[in-house]
């Protein structure tokens, strides 16, 4: 069992691409964080999917979070309005360190992917076959493939 | 929306609970970790996903993970076995530290529980009834109830 074999495709996303457009993704493929690659879908950071849950919450909620609970509920219900009109790089940590990002090659085994993902504590790793990415591998989809034998 | 209806449910798990069925309810669930609750159901811990995945790895790979690539396939393949006969608590991450365990109230809304899981950067939280456990969200949750108004 390789690594491109327990990858799962989903669409890649750019820097460039709509916020809105990778949050449905995040929330469609139930996934822990989405990849984010160059133009030539080389790997290159991931945007966690409570980053993106950062953007729902407005900035007087951010300084004050108590106001939280008293705004109205259609407004609560109204938070994906936030993302509109946003690209996935304005949603991208800033970090002063160059971000982590954890790659697998397509005929890596599931003990190296364990591995990696047990160095990293990271929940999800991109698989690459030469530098191109190729699909994604999480911590439960890995467990899912591991217990399939048991 | 109130974050009792957003909330998922799925079985708890305690610091006893055999560590190869909580790692079946995480690839199930495809959760990105699991709350562990006390016998009365109040949750005491976040378990992820990726810390679940460190026990697939055997000690000698961790120590040299150049070993990794040399295992047999047929090794490789039968990694879950290393989770048999361990319990969650064996599992957990050994931090000095006492963990964060985030929390939200049944009625809290939508920008509440984000507001937490922004703050907390936390990828899960647990949805409380009084003290007692009803049900988890996950950022990838949260953001699709965010997004099934657009």
């Amino acid at each position: 069992m390789h690594a491109s074999q327990i990858a799962e495709d989903y669409p890649s996303v750019t820097k460039d691409s709509d916020a809105l457009a990778a949050a449905k993704l995040l929330a469609e493929h139930r996934l822990p964080g989405i990849v984010v690659t160059d133009g030539d879908r080389v790997p290159r950071a991931v945007l966690p999917a409570s980053q993106v849950v950062r953007f729902l919450v407005p900035g007087y909620v951010q300084d004050d979070p108590s106001l939280a609970g008293v705004l109205s509920e259609s407004v609560a219900d109204r938070v994906a309005d936030a993302l509109r009109g946003k690209t996935v790089g304005e949603l991208l940590p800033k970090s002063t360190s160059k971000p982590v990002m954890p790659v697998v090659r397509a005929d890596d085994t599931v003990i190296e992917v364990a591995a990696l993902m047990a160095r990293c504590r990271c929940p999800l790793v991109a698989v690459v076959d030469g530098t191109q990415m190729v699909g994604v591998i999480t911590a439960s989809r890995l467990l899912q493939v591991a217990l399939a034998a048991t």
